[in-house]
């Protein structure tokens, strides 16, 4: 987070070998997008289930592919499909180690709302596929709507929310998501790519507040003095669920437009 | 609500003669609801105001068909219209009585967010018509955006409301809205049906909250005391008005789109 924060690309940001990637122009929302939004909240029974995150490897869909939910725990839920043509699982295990060691490259994913990224750790050394990601915690600042978070975001391995090993046919990015500002997790995620016929699709999931606020690391401690922080990152629930869920459909959409290109070109890297 | 909650059909649920008419899919929303949702709020004076009701009885359409808002009184109004090819007011009538004693039946209507159905009385003995549900009492659970309710719908005679008895060309269902967790009641609606060359369209009024919470039976007793319970079903003003429209919207779409074939099948029960 150091030096100033702004949108977009200024002065030699551009001037990188992937610089010709940042396209300041979001696409409109895919019409099952723009479908989820209109019905608006869910009920949860409606949603899958932290418990049931495992089912995400499962073949089908889901009751709710595309919509959020505010659960009466008051933890809010999003879910929400991108098809992606021409994109396969692997070149997004390799983007989400890619992105993140620098700001230029974070900002070609949402031009709109990516204000900064790093790793806490600077070690790069000798990693690949996702183990360039995995037990790894990449420092964020965004927006999610008119919200600026900054985000810690721990990359976990697919196991630990019941999903199978990555293959080829599928992988899996998972993360338990909290504030860099203080010692406290508020969710998780799920981000299920598996292949399809025209390419792959990316099955998003969110959990986020309620039983997922914790102290981190000390997860018994009751939640309630860190609930400021927790909510710095979580926004007012009912608009969150929403913001978030068009934050997601935008990136994704965003990146998987120009991905396999991107990969073609510095998937060695 | 004895047993479990839980959406849609499960285990034998499906093995009723009506069964095969669950369908967990339900349709975009029409047109005419997205706008009205795009529109958001309309202000007051161009809502039908409660005292008007018996006006939904006149030809022509109203100032506004489709919309919502959230009155001075603290009060909010909800109107739909649903265009039904091949479907007769009688029809709803039937709808009315028929579904209340059995929650497989109510499930047909909105696979999404009904969850449990039951008559207070249990008496269906010789009630043909509107008379299988007028002056009696359903008492339902289910989600109105993500907000679970327990309501208790107590129907009424359209005279109650200033609309003339049903005929062949008109019906209108009328009922005072509550809670079934306590002596709260707080709204009103109706489903007024009439035909159309195509065959029925049906245009919904909601009033719920602000002069419309009352102590059961009790209509002058101060109702702070009761507000928590009121606030159950009602919900925030600002997002269950919206959330209810999508609501209607979705379940009488979906129930119109295989209604004449149920009624085929089942209408003289």
């Amino acid at each position: 987070m150091a030096g100033d924060l702004y949108l977009g690309y200024r002065g030699d940001d551009v001037n990188t070998p992937y610089g010709k990637f940042f396209n300041p122009e979001m696409a409109s929302l895919p019409e099952h997008v723009v479908e989820a939004l209109e019905h608006g909240p869910q009920g949860g029974m409606a949603l899958l289930a932290y418990e049931d995150a495992g089912s995400m490897a499962d073949e089908g869909y889901q009751q709710t592919e595309n919509g959020y939910g505010v659960l009466e725990d008051g933890s809010y839920q999003v879910s929400v499909r991108t098809d992606m043509p021409g994109v396969t699982p692997s070149m997004w295990s390799w983007w989400f180690g890619w992105h993140g060691s620098d700001t230029r490259r974070y900002k070609l994913w949402h031009p709109r709302a990516h204000l900064s990224a790093a790793w806490k750790d600077g070690d790069e050394a000798g990693r690949r596929g996702s183990d360039r990601y995995v037990g790894r915690w990449s420092l964020i600042t965004e927006y999610i709507g008119s919200n600026r978070l900054n985000g810690a975001i721990q990359f976990v391995a697919p196991g630990q929310l019941g999903c199978p090993p990555d293959g080829d046919d599928a992988v899996a990015i998972c993360a338990r998501l909290g504030s860099s500002d203080g010692p406290v997790d508020v969710g998780w995620f799920i981000h299920h790519v598996r292949s399809t016929p025209e390419g792959a699709e990316m099955r998003s999931r969110f959990w986020m507040g309620g039983p997922h606020i914790a102290v981190r690391k000390a997860p018994d401690v009751a939640s309630k003095a860190v609930r400021p922080i927790a909510e710095r990152v979580l926004g007012n629930p009912e608009t969150n669920a929403r913001n978030l869920l068009v934050h997601c459909a935008q990136e994704m959409n965003h990146l998987a437009g120009f991905l396999p290109e991107l990969y073609q070109n510095f998937g060695d890297e």
